[in-house]
């Protein structure tokens, strides 16, 4: 699955910034693709990017038009057709990350047909996937786990791939989710998968690559999650990784959606060694990321401290302090992924 | 997803017996409900029930005309069409294991409309699950588990709900597999459900339960297999089980499709109670269920044998040795569900 960039980002009209969640993160982490956002009458997100017509964003050169917005029941309102099908008439691909699918708006699949455009539904996976195979391929393969839902786990692999890039490492990050999916142009939303082939979908998301290659790939609830463990574990298989980064929010006392504490720290070690290590024996944790938004600088600064003391491993808040003492760990356990 | 018995078989013109194997699962543990088989000319396969017209099949009550059978890409020929048609016509549902959608034929799809019939493609699940919550439903829950795939795991479940039934326990077959579902006419085929939904499928076919009832789960693939343990995983955590029964095939070498080995039982047991614990904080082994077809047969006592001292659990093969003594333990695990 491609999304070809530059991107006009549609938000149509939904009612708040939270709608627009999907967006932003784009925006945040590729804002040299997102040439401009365009909203209808009534539309209470902003990107704070250029407001575009149809018009001026084909001029701009804007390939997708992107509807990253989630709306209640995830629905595509009659009303936005018109803006889609205007897009798909000035050249423009949509990907859309809404659960209905774009063609199933009539309009909107024969203005696609008419003009030859793609339409891509990112929460429904149209490729056929082989079931995985568990064989070792080539390259470096890290993935982030975590203690539950929504911990940082998509942050913490861009953020890694932002920094090893910028060390000159050749690192490329996994998108397995619909938000990073439209942030790299590509990956498949892993969860959107018919169960049998979880593992396979991951296998083809990160092939094999150079010796030196980075996969920083990007995971999906936890293991312990009693809704989503499958597709955990269905990742952990299918991306065999080297090395893991464990990704926790410490106020959190739930997990998200239901009533199970959340494991320790150490239970999320554990596991994942056991399991991961039937199709890669040498996996190993590299780093724990905290999400400490909502401590104090002081507090953020000795959770930190303790995590990294008790389970020996460097510790960070990706954007309290920043990835590098995890990158110079991946650099001292894989010295050959050095940039030449 | 509800399958109406009696059946009549549908084979098509299949080449041989194995393509059969579907329909030969359900005639072996539904005698009563397979009425009787239909074949086109040059059909290789037998079921050995009494041949029908679709008129005869009608006048003897069937309910369901069963594709039961597996062709080369799950495809539907086009030629079946017309006996497919007929049946719809003399009043009957059409259920299929195929990969391909009865709907995907436009002659098939009207008929249906026409006489208002049911079409059910039990490889494709078109129920809506919630997420999975993971929280304690009422009655008690056996899943079977394996060392691989094809083991037993559907076979060890059925013989375990015959034995309990003759005992006079209240138990109940749940499928989650395509051969199981026709077999008990309900459930899921658990790995063609979007991977998101896997252990809210188990919850929704293994609903809560009077405190003596037994549902008697059959598991799929194994926490061990790198192609399917996402759905093992998954299933383990929707079924929340009391206890299980480990299923495994002594003279397999790698497991099925990969070139990985075998788990040890023990390690089966010890990753089932640590994964299983998350809903069913209770879990623990209840006998071990092995294959021994390719054993003679005081090789396959030794065996049995061997395990059961090894393990300290009852262990027999269900079609040589029976399962009694597996249900004598449940009893003794669990004497409020003997019957009254």
């Amino acid at each position: 699955m491609i999304v070809e960039a530059p991107y006009l980002m549609f938000l149509g009209d939904v009612p708040d910034q939270l709608a627009a969640k999907t967006a932003q993160g784009i925006v945040d982490w590729r804002p040299e693709w997102c040439r401009g956002q365009l909203r209808l009458a009534g539309c209470k997100a902003d990107l704070k990017i250029p407001d575009m017509t149809i018009e001026e964003a084909a001029k701009a050169g804007c390939r997708t038009l992107i509807v990253g917005v989630a709306n209640a029941g995830g629905v595509l309102p009659d009303h936005w057709s018109e803006t889609i099908v205007k897009a798909i008439e000035a050249g423009m691909d949509v990907a859309s990350g809404l659960h209905a699918r774009l063609a199933s708006k009539p309009v909107i699949a024969e203005a696609a047909l008419r003009h030859n455009r793609r339409l891509t539904d990112v929460r429904h996976s149209s490729e056929t996937f082989a079931t995985g195979k568990g064989t070792k391929r080539s390259g470096l393969r890290l993935l982030t786990v975590g203690t539950d839902c929504s911990v940082g786990k998509k942050y913490t692999a861009l953020a890694l791939e932002k920094e090893m890039r910028k060390q000159g490492l050749d690192a490329d990050f996994r998108a397995t989710g619909q938000t990073g999916l439209f942030i790299s142009g590509r990956g498949v939303a892993i969860d959107a998968v018919v169960a049998d082939f979880i593992s396979g979908a991951v296998e083809w998301i990160s092939p094999a690559a150079a010796p030196n290659h980075w996969d920083l790939i990007e995971g999906q609830g936890s293991l312990f999650h009693p809704s989503f463990a499958g597709v955990s574990l269905g990742l952990l298989h299918g991306a065999q990784p080297d090395c893991f980064v464990i990704c926790h929010e410490p106020t959190r006392t739930t997990m998200r959606g239901v009533k199970h504490p959340l494991p320790s720290i150490r239970a999320v070690i554990d596991l994942t060694i056991t399991c991961g290590k039937l199709t890669n024996p040498a996996i190993r944790p590299a780093g724990i990321s905290v999400n400490t938004e909502h401590l104090a600088e002081a507090e953020a600064r000795a959770l930190v401290e303790t995590l990294e003391k008790e389970h020996d491993l460097p510790t960070t808040d990706p954007i309290r302090f920043g990835v590098g003492a995890i990158v110079a760990n991946l650099l001292r356990l894989y010295p050959h992924s050095k940039a030449a």
